[in-house]
């Protein structure tokens, strides 16, 4: 999961993305309203303690609950069983489904499984869809992206691809360590990136193939994903080639495609977790007393309330504008999509930092759960591309396409004689 | 010009800001490009050195040629001779007018002159609107907005007005002093914002009305503004009922009609100046090497470029998101205004701070612009609402927002036993 | 443990706090070497798994093996069996404990029992310090400091003390509730701020005092100061005259004596486990290649770097003037510990933050222990004062001190005619 | 002056810097009691306007009184007629001077007389200290240091050093250009560092050599260094060997000697203007209501004064902790003196910018300095080396100075397994 980098510009990106292909079967505005009710009716009161994982029949529970509520996967193809909401229109209601922390598995809208569907969509065969898409819709299965390798392979360089697959009699044979694989333990298929002869290739992998086997888990400080992050094994793995995913040597190029929504859906989520955040600590501003003042009426505290709500709005109106790229221009969405990953992962890390902070000693105790947040939403500065490998790019992109407008134009600029 | 605030939130404000009454004459794309093109072929190579006022003569060769190009008064009704664009366009059109600072005055769409025009299409007479408005868009007469007051009258709290309106036989008295009046020197009229028995009332006063007369300028940093800040004094200033503009009382409310839009297109003028900042940077990146590689390929410029690119863009989101709300709901649009001022006006400085960075000793000099540029946007974090006030503003909004919504559905968190 | 706040700035503050009283036993340049070296050698390959408690056999080991090595307690008189050390040679040594996160327990100069003995050094009765200071630097006993109270009590208002002690026969009846008392749990004795008659007193109470019950502990994210934050109940709870501390009605000013110090030496070990944490990312930084270059050549890692050392060493520098401040004129020590306090606590934070970043993916896993160090340093931002009331006080002294001196010297500013 | 770095650390820094060379013949208590005096009571009255410079003539007569005040050169030798003071007391005399922003020309510690001063003391025969530093001193003659070039030459990177000294016959032959040369128009002479034939020579070169001509000056934002930023030429610019200050091929060593102090001075300097501008604001908080309140009590603006105290304080606290190192280690005093530059240009720029939001609108006019201070602050992140010049440096130590700890120690963290 850490740090696959869209470093294919250049690359023409003509999947399929027209949005006209979804059937909205929902009003946006009235799944909206559903959504939050749910998510205030149903979830939060079955929420687990703060900083432990939800349980498993519970989320099971509210999964059937989401379905009979016409809440659940908002944004798969409603023939699948989604909501069918089209990429512009996922923002909100994927908002009001991160207000829980447990909300987006409860409304099967989690990673990694939502841009596993959101990819599968976009380039597997129907025979694929059917096997694979359609239960990681209904939420008989999970699934896993397995892409990042230990060092020195794939992390923040996907270029560095180590693992291989080799053309075999009537399929192909997989060889290599990946790590940091979310959700791979329990996951019914992996969707496995290797290098072959003219790039790379992405593959599905049953999780019961013999050649597959799980390593062991890193324990990080986020709980949301079930499945945790383990290092996952390809030794000898044989599939067929009706495994292959999409073409052959696209992997790359189809590795954008998920990363460019998939940043953006968790934007969308852990925005809605902030959002909450800063609903606990303006109902403690309300309730608190400091100085013979509401802790609301403080001016330091209206500071803090004000840099959250700023960092809140931006991050919403840049996530609108590179939803919206994303349907349009999938070359301008991607580059977006880098520029939005990175400002909503550290403005969102603010916005719940400061409500501990305004929460004082409660804000960082389990008395709160906002600790538990701020575990959950911090590793996303690295994970997805670190945020240092993200400026990188969108330094290098700023540089080239100002290169371009010179070269078309003609310098404006002569900064000197 | 400083700082009055929208505090009057709880007024309904029925303004009609129906964005079909604006016909819009030119396919905005087009528009865009042609602006793009006129500011690039046309204004820049006009513009005067760093540091000093543009030319008169040559403005008035400017704005004439804007005329003949099509692109003049991008935001002025067709009517009157301007392109028609509802404010959900102004976005991108107001960016290529400001990539040079004199680019909205060239194009006839600066403050206040702007915002005086906007507010004259919403709220003056039939009469009012050929006296003023038409002369005011085709540039025969300048304007100016004379509400902030000296201390300890209107500046940051609008409800210390001090200035007052008395109705006297067949019209009104007004007495009281202006500071810090934007364009005040050499405007045909002003809009003067007075105290009367009921809250406040707008009039419209003749420059040459024998009670009004200008004090001395105040000096500023910044240069863009024709007319500099004034301080004007009102002295015995007798004007007839028909110099009410709009309804009288209403003052406060017209206010925000004027300011919410004022200060998003002041965004959208300066996001064009950081554009232009960034873009010399990049040149200058291009063009040097030190220790052995280019500017643009060492890892603490690239930080610096992507920050700039991060605060350009999430600028450009919220300014797109508050002027769709600004056209869709007036409050929710005034509300994001004071969000998009806050952050703009300091991602804007960041922008042009950061290149000159990029630019090395050039940077501080008068051989490159950006110093110049650096004083034109400073002023902005504290001209309409110093951005303490909108925090202020902006942590009041949220907690009463929290409040109404746990009042209507129960609160949901319950932060402690 | 939370808030108690410096604003009795009026108050005389005469304690004797003359360094020569202090003993200066090892020369400070090889103690900390020696320090150096026990950490290294002794402290750290005995360290628990990231964010878990250290077994206490464990530390009792260390603790025996740091008195052998005349390392333990530096902050103590020598004649308790400490160092001996004055404020100001104290950072250095622990910075140098700090640099492990059980270092500081280990070596005997852990909060809260560290600024307790610190303060029965300062008031206590000699009757007092054989039986409570002496067996505390030992080691036999540990204790709390139970001054902050549950809302609407004493938290970062001290003056809002609710907890009473009133005068009875033979002594004194203390009634009251305590909350978030660090080190409660497993504690010898408390030391008890109640209000009485005049001000404020503190009492020595002993944990076996039949009118004091533990409540339950919050939970919170930091591991490292043994027996947790629990509630301490006080009902009818009988102390003798001999209980009092210093002078009756002084507990005010003696919770200054504590508090200014004890927020410096909070700062001089967390700035330790920052060093610690920078060197964890430094050795990452040189053993990892991306895009075809060592992490540590890269810039935006560079980047993240000499910003971590800028805050390391502005860090350092502002306690070793704080230190030698409260050495020379306690009230400046009191003004700049503040400062310290804030600056510290922020700089320690980002260095830990940036370090995790630095190490991508597992910065966030329990592989590194940077997150257990992210933990123990995040409540600092609200122990000993929340930031922002540090920053309320700041400002307030900043004004009335510069009140202070227009009033000797007559206003040399005239920002206005 | 803009960016020559430090980057020859490994050159053994021999100079005799032994502080006991110093006499003493003030106490540093009592000069800066008086210095302060002469700020307040004589400098102060008389500063020119805002964004202008001092009437040289007033200037005369304020360095005049300095004499006459015994405040005069507080870092020269007493032998020449300064106060003879060693560099760790210099910071509260300088910033005292700074406090003024003509105050250091007045006091006659200017940059770059100052710095040169300081070289000249260290390395200078007695016969050139005669004939350069003691006018120097007295204030009779101004100079300049001539070591950046344009590009490609010498600027960030001084090792790109492309002007010349070719040995001839009796002494030396000099080509090249120079640009950026602080205080050169009217400089009765320059320090000029050239290539020779083992690295880079120091030649003292008269104003009037027939080989140095001026070239046009560079305009900039600051205008507190007499004789502005020009370009200089030397073009078969002959000299003796008595005109090699120090010894030949030692240049790029000897620019270490005066760089390490001179960014310290500009930090000092600079400091005080900064405390300036607080007071300032702190004048205008204290006069000033909104809302009701009194501005200083309003927390906005508390939180703005606060977090410019801490930024004072702590680049009081690197300043001084610097200043002690270049006394007693000037690899220390080097290392840290990036560090402050970097912390202390950015805390200085902070603080006048947050004056001037405290201010209002008044803070961006010439009714008050400010505006003109930050002119004068900014272009400090980029002379003396850029700030991520800096960094980039800063980081480079970190590393290397970790690789040889664990080369000493072995490593005591195994970040993996």
């Amino acid at each position: 999961m850490s740090v696959p980098e869209n470093q294919n510009q250049n690359q023409n990106q003509n999947m399929n993305q027209n949005p006209n292909e979804h059937t909205t079967v929902t009003a946006p505005g009235d799944l909206l309203e559903r959504t939050r009710a749910f998510i205030r009716d149903v979830v939060i009161p079955a929420e687990p303690e703060p900083g432990t994982s939800v349980d498993s029949a519970v989320l099971a529970r509210l999964q059937a609950e989401a379905r009979d509520a016409g809440v659940y996967a908002p944004h798969a193809p409603a023939e699948y069983g989604g909501q069918g909401l089209s990429i512009a229109a996922w923002s909100p209601v994927f908002q009001a489904a991160g207000y829980s922390p447990i909300g987006p598995s409860a409304l099967g809208c989690m990673a990694p499984d939502e841009g596993n569907a959101h990819m599968l969509e976009k380039i597997a065969s129907p025979a694929q869809k059917k096997a694979y898409l359609a239960p990681l819709v209904r939420g008989d299965v999970r699934s896993a992206f397995a892409m990042t390798e230990p060092h020195p392979g794939a992390g923040s360089d996907p270029e560095a691809l180590l693992t291989t697959a080799t053309a075999v009699d009537g399929g192909w044979r997989i060889d290599g360590d990946k790590r940091f694989i979310s959700g791979a333990r329990g996951a019914g298929f992996f969707i496995v990136m290797a290098r072959t002869e003219h790039g790379a290739t992405m593959f599905l992998v049953d999780a019961d193939n013999p050649g597959l086997t799980l390593g062991r888990d890193i324990h990080t400080i986020d709980r949301a994903i079930a499945g945790g992050h383990s290092y996952v094994h390809f030794d000898d793995c044989r599939v067929g080639d009706d495994a292959v995913l999409g073409a052959p040597h696209e992997g790359f190029r189809y590795a954008q495609v998920r990363l460019g929504p998939a940043r953006l859906t968790h934007c969308m989520r852990w925005l809605g977790l902030a959002r909450r955040s800063l609903d606990i600590a303006l109902d403690r501003a309300e309730s608190r007393e400091l100085f013979g003042a509401r802790l609301r009426d403080l001016g330091l505290a209206q500071g803090l309330i004000a840099d959250s709500v700023i960092d809140i709005e931006t991050s919403d109106a840049i996530i609108t504008a590179t939803a919206e790229a994303l349907e349009r221009d999938p070359r301008e969405g991607a580059r977006l999509s880098s520029i939005a990953k990175v400002h909503c992962s550290e403005a969102i890390f603010r916005v719940i930092d400061r409500s501990m902070q305004l929460c004082g000693g409660d804000g960082v105790s389990s008395d709160l759960p906002l600790a538990s947040y701020l575990d959950e939403v911090r590793p996303f500065r690295i994970y997805d591309g670190a945020n240092e490998t993200h400026r990188w790019a969108i330094s290098r992109r700023a540089s080239s396409t100002r290169r371009r407008e010179l070269a078309d134009v003609g310098a404006i600029e002569r900064p000197e004689a």
